[in-house]
């Protein structure tokens, strides 16, 4: 069902460059997936997405259990489908979505029992509940249900949290194990905390388990980017070369190359379209937050350097006026403008990985973000 | 500035085919605008309108005074680059607006004083500073200021009030032709409200004064539909053969054929876009509303017989779905739809009219649309 082709492996830091094979789309890695989380790309339509360059994308099964659920989704033929994306689509398998979006949720060794924040209907989630709801859904990736353990958290908490994260990831490949094909690929997921031993216990016990790929996961969650990057060698160290490697729900651009120095193959975040509805966008220099009033009679494009839609037709000052009309086409552009900039960044990314001259592009990257996102002055 | 050609008048009734020619653009008459309010047809990009076919829109001078100012649309070069809509732009005089969003507004001979709905600053438009907006935006058809007769009205206010519309109609042509050129068309616009000899009476007090075209203004403001065709036949028997007719404001697929059949070549309205922000769909099948919980699991398109994008590509269960979601991809795509139907319909009218077989059409139409669009059952 997928299939994992390195091409290229840095010598001077753990980057490579690769193919991820999957019935429905060669991926290039390093890859970033935009996120759909409603079976669709908030703002644009799957033909811009496509056209972005963009095989792969990641949909919430949370969200779309409960609406439209898996039963419609199924009927239609699929999420594929459905959302008529032509490229692969990886699904979460909505256990972090239970715990970001509620106060209320309980976890058991059985699974997770939670209130649907749609109509607070109480709903249960299993790993085998998610592999199934996953396989139905047509997924090309999915993901094993884990736990997710906030941030701080002591260690007896953590250690029995992973564990159980360890259990369901067995019990998820046996479900796995027994449903009848076809059925895309699952993923295991590496946690731990932020703790240097658990999260070495946790890569090697999962890249015991006969996954496909692994996701590194319970990171972003408001730690340091410091802290973040040893969680992430220490679960690489433990996980096998051959094997494709997800960093989960990260993160900015300079996130990304950090992570991809230290062999990180998959990214998704809702950072770039996100941003974008809120006025936050990523250029070749730096952020620009289009709200800003200085923007007002700048008859200029949004990043000069850019070839997108947006810039190749559009002014600042324009941008500027249907975000503050609240214009529904300034969230279209201004996400296109994003998604464009993370396609090509990782476009150049690969090209450096391929050179192996990552550090400028690095160096860059830095520069440009280091600091916050500019303020608005309106 | 602007030529008009007639190229078929019907025998059998008083629908015609035509061009309009513009500096930008040559439209083929009857024609249809599609409204862009702030400087952009929401929810769609310029290129999607464009490839509708539509080579004329209409903008709303009030809003854009308001935001993002004239000075700045100026600065840009003009409206047409700075929402970079490369056919023509028609824009109305703001008058419309100034009644229709406030409750505050005065009246006085020298013009309207208003509040401006964004901040509440008191604003003062003249039928003067009316022009100077539409030439400094760079419309290619303006509008005179008039005003608004409500419905019902009595007959001394109605004629008080269209007498003042002819005298403000002589103030913007006389601030027009001292306006130095390059300019778009000023357009005239009838008043007289709902009364036969002062309709008759302000379309021959228009038509005496040199405008390139004549628009009826004060009609669809709540009145019954053989009220408003009655209006229209009085207006258009006074007004002259050779110039075009816009009627402003209508409407729905009916109306429009109503009134095309009458001798109208120019219409605008919301109708469209707006209905489909809130899941309203024109289709060959009469209206659907996407809402309606019997299309859940409905896989068949929107329109089984319609050929535009989201026809093409997305089923009646994803666009509930989306719609349900308040995905922003819903109003984009439920947007385009209507607007491809609004285009396709003009296609088929002008087509009719050139063979003289209107009737057929207009029979068709009376019974797709002589009922209220369906209601909601959740």
């Amino acid at each position: 069902m997928l299939r994992f082709k390195i091409l290229k492996t840095s010598q001077k830091n753990k980057s490579r460059l690769g193919l991820l094979i999957t019935p429905r789309a060669v991926v290039e890695t390093p890859v970033f997936m935009p996120v759909g989380t409603q079976a669709s790309i908030k703002a644009l339509d799957p033909q811009k997405v496509s056209s972005l360059g963009y095989r792969i994308i990641l949909c919430n099964t949370y969200h779309l259990l409960l609406r439209p659920g898996v039963e419609i989704i199924k009927k239609a033929g699929g999420l594929h489908r459905f959302m008529n994306f032509p490229g692969a689509i990886l699904t979460d398998s909505g256990g972090f979505q239970v715990y970001s979006l509620f106060s209320f949720s309980k976890i058991t060794e059985e699974g997770i029992i939670f209130r649907s924040h749609l109509d607070g209907s109480e709903m249960f989630l299993s790993p085998e509940s998610a592999v199934l709801a996953q396989c139905e859904l047509g997924s090309d990736i999915m993901m094993v249900l884990d736990t997710c353990i906030p941030y701080p958290c002591d260690y007896e908490k953590t250690k029995e949290l992973t564990d159980l994260t360890h259990r369901w990831a067995e019990r998820c490949l046996d479900y796995y194990q027994t449903f009848p094909k076809p059925k895309g690929a699952l993923f295991g997921i590496v946690q731990g905390g932020m703790y240097e031993d658990l999260r070495s216990l946790s890569a090697r016990y999962i890249a015991n388990l006969p996954f496909p790929g692994y996701a590194i996961g319970g990171l972003s969650v408001g730690e340091p980017a410091n802290l973040r990057n040893k969680m992430i060698e220490i679960a690489i160290e433990n996980l096998p070369e051959e094997k494709p490697r997800y960093l989960m729900g990260v993160g900015t651009p300079l996130d990304l190359i950090e992570a991809i120095m230290r062999g990180v193959d998959m990214f998704d975040c809702v950072l770039p379209t996100r941003n974008a509805r809120r006025g936050t966008l990523f250029t070749s220099q730096g952020y620009v937050n289009i709200r800003n009033s200085k923007y007002k009679e700048d008859f200029s494009p949004l990043d000069p350097f850019c070839s997108c839609y947006t810039c190749r037709n559009f002014t600042r000052a324009y941008l500027r006026h249907l975000f503050q009309a609240k214009e529904l086409l300034a969230y279209t552009l201004l996400t296109l403008h994003n998604l464009h900039y993370y396609a090509k960044l990782l476009e150049r990314v690969r090209l450096a990985i391929k050179e192996d001259e990552l550090t400028p592009l690095y160096e860059e990257l830095k520069k440009l973000y280091q600091k916050n996102p500019e303020e608005v002055e309106e």
